[in-house]
Formats: C-alpha cells, sequence, structure tokens
C-alpha cells in the first residue's frame, strides 16, 4: 500500500514522464519538418514548401503548451533540487526545439524564391548538412528520453562535424557567386538556409547541454571548437 | 498595520518589481552591445568587436540568474492568474534579451573579418538599421517597465519600418555582389550582420507581445506585415 507521501511522489514522477514524452515528440515533429524542409527544396515544390510553413505553428502551439504545463507543475508542486532541474531543463529543451522549428520552416520558405539556377552540388551539400542536423536532434532527443548524459556528451562534440561541413559549404557558395553573377541571388538563400541549419546543430548542442545539466547536476565545460568559423577572424586570412 | 496575507502579497509585489527593474537593467546592456557592435563596425576595431564579444558571457548570465529567480518565485510563492502571467512573461523576455545580445555580439564578430572594401554606404545603412533596432528595444522595454500596452502595441507596428529597410539593403547588397565580384565576401558578411539586425527587431516585437498579455491578459492579435520580405516568394519575381 502506498502512503500519500508516496502517492504525491509517485504522480510528480508520472507528470514528468509525460512531460518528458511530450518534449520528445515535439523534437521529433521539428525533425521530421527538418526532412521535410530538405526534400522540398529537391523537389522545389512551393505548395509543398507552404505546408511545412504552416505546420511551423502547430510546433509553436506545443511549445506554449509545454510551458503551461511546466509552470502549473511548478506552481503546484513546488519542485526541490533535482526535480527542480527537471522541470527548468524541460522549459529550456521545448524552447531550443522551438527554435529548431522556425530554422526548418525557414529553409522551406527560402526553398520558394530559390531559382533553378542554383548550382546543384551546393543544393545537394545542403541536403547532407541536414542528414547531420538530424542526425543530432533525434539522438540528442534519444538522450534527453534515457537521461544519457555520455550519449548527449557524444553529440556536442560531433556539432563540430556540421561546423565544418558548413564553413565548407559557405566556401563553395562565395567561389560560384564569384564565377558567376547569376549565382549570387540563388547562392544568398543557399547561404541562410545553410546557416539556419547550422544553427539547428547549435541547438542540439545546447539540448545536450541540459541533459548533462540534468543528470550531473554541473554544467557541461569542456573545450570545444568555435561554433561558425565564417565569423571568426581568420575566415579570410588564408 | 498589515495582516500577514497583506504583508505576503506586498513582498511578492516587490519581488516582482525586482525582477522587472533586473530584466530592464538586462535589457539595457542588450542595447549597448548592439550600439557598442555598430560603432566597431563603423571603425574597424578588432580589440573593441573583441570586447563586444566577451561582453556577451555577462548578458548570459544575467539571463540564468533572472531564470532562477523566477523558478524560486513560482516555487516559493505559487502564484496564480495575473501574478503568473508576469512571472512567465519575465521568463520569456528575459529569454528575448539573451537573444538580442547574441545577435549584437554576432555583428561585432563579424566586422572583423569585413575587408576594408565594403562598400561604405551599405556599411552607413547598417549602422541605420541598428539605430531602427535599438530604438525599439528601448522603447519596449520602458513599456514592460511602465506595463504600458499601447506603447508596446506601437514597437509592434512600428518593426514594418525595420524590416523594410533591411529588405533595402538586402538588394542594395546583392547588387553590390553583381557589380564586382570583389564585394562578395565582404556583402556576405554585411548580409549576417543586417539579418542580426532585423533578428533584433523580431525579438523586441515578442516583448512587445509579452508586455500586451501581461497588461490585458489576452494575445496580441492584429494583422501585421510579414517579417523578412527577403525570404518571401515574391522578392524575386518583380
Amino acid at each position: 500500500m502506498n502512503t500519500p507521501r508516496e502517492h504525491i511522489i509517485k504522480s510528480y514522477d508520472d507528470e514528468l514522464t509525460r512531460l518528458t514524452g511530450e518534449i520528445v515528440r515535439m523534437g521529433e515533429l521539428a525533425v521530421t519538418q527538418l526532412e521535410s524542409a530538405i526534400d522540398v527544396v529537391e523537389r522545389r515544390d512551393e505548395r509543398a514548401a507552404q505546408r511545412v510553413v504552416d505546420n511551423d505553428e502547430a510546433i509553436d502551439a506545443l511549445e506554449q503548451e509545454i510551458s503551461h504545463d511546466v509552470v502549473r507543475l511548478l506552481a503546484l508542486r513546488a519542485p526541490i533540487a533535482g526535480d527542480l532541474r527537471n522541470v527548468f531543463a524541460a522549459l529550456r529543451i521545448a524552447a531550443d526545439i522551438e527554435r529548431i522549428g522556425d530554422y526548418a520552416a525557414n529553409v522551406a520558405k527560402r526553398s520558394i524564391p530559390l531559382s533553378m539556377v542554383a548550382p546543384i552540388s551546393a543544393a545537394a551539400k545542403l541536403g547532407y548538412l541536414a542528414e547531420l542536423a538530424a542526425s543530432e536532434v533525434r539522438t540528442v532527443l534519444t538522450a534527453y528520453r534515457d537521461r544519457d548524459a555520455e550519449a548527449a556528451y557524444q553529440v556536442w562534440k560531433d556539432d563540430a562535424d556540421l561546423d565544418e561541413a558548413y564553413t565548407g559549404l559557405f566556401r563553395e557558395l562565395l567561389t560560384y557567386m564569384m564565377e558567376d553573377p547569376r549565382n549570387i541571388t540563388p547562392c544568398t538563400h543557399l547561404l541562410f538556409m545553410a546557416k539556419n541549419i547550422e544553427r539547428i546543430g547549435d541547438h542540439a548542442t545546447n539540448i545536450a547541454e541540459n541533459v548533462w545539466f540534468v543528470v550531473h547536476g554541473e554544467p557541461l565545460v569542456a573545450p570545444r571548437a568555435k561554433r561558425d568559423l565564417t565569423a571568426s577572424p581568420d575566415f579570410d586570412r588564408k
């Protein structure tokens, strides 16, 4: 038989499990949005692109719902220490996922003005970037569900690969633009799309940091490569 | 004489006033960062740029502090209805300010690789964009401090001017890039800097929406021009 105290604790755990499930589902929706966005870039399907843009509202609504659940949980249960960390991380992770959804929708949106003259190889590399980012987000969501700090740390480190691929594509796009002025407008959109995907990777590392914090109770601090090398002082000093 | 109940209410109000003050100060720091960033772009001062980048940590730390204050307030006081709205808005506004700080630091960072060949008129227009954005953020912070929903709504509407200025600069930069390939790399950085400033305006409108919600208890919904016209289907269809 449960004592009333055990009953409260169990119910709190239930609520936390439900909250984690909601966040993971929201995250899966955001990854699907990213994959759909890349798909419409490849197919140049304007109506499908608009659908991705419209779907972003569902993710925003989920974040609002999760935020309200978190605030209710805080107000009703007054959690402390480890529980408070969990609730706090939930709020931050939901905000990161909301941003991932925004970036995915923006990739889809920019596929519409992208004219057919965009260099094919650059568009293909954008797909590769998106694959890396989607894989980061999926892995970190699983790490969050399982409270697996090591798996989260791996995502955090692996984001350097996405940064490197982004820097390579950035350089390549500049070259296309210099070769032929007709490439400038489409390559500018591809630059912003690539940047959006690189930012998705940054949000995956934010989530990884939150998973680490939830598990260990202290922040993840370790040396790591700078995020956007194209914005660094050395980028143009070859 | 205060009854204990009144005492609790007054103390809660005190805490909320203190929280509002903290957030306004954090916001002022972010605006100063934006102004410093534009200053270093104009002067091409690498060391000053690095200082702006480093200062961003202070804003991040303030956001962490505010988030913890909010969570403590929620856990200890279990506020309801209007109070809950206030606390909830504080959390969201602090997050928006943290993003504004990030964008300001990114503008400063990109000023470093910006070569001297960047078209002067474009760099000057970037300064104008930053002025509009800084004014939006300052005005919305005052509106938040005074719980002035009408002033917040004005900022929300005025952001259309910043969007228009951004679209104009975007077109101009494309023209420079097409005229001379040597402009491509510096103009790419200017494009990203302009985009960062345009996003600061978006965060000012987010804050405006939160001020409206705090005052009226319902979301601000009104027809408004699309944010980034350069990402819209009609941009390249002249």
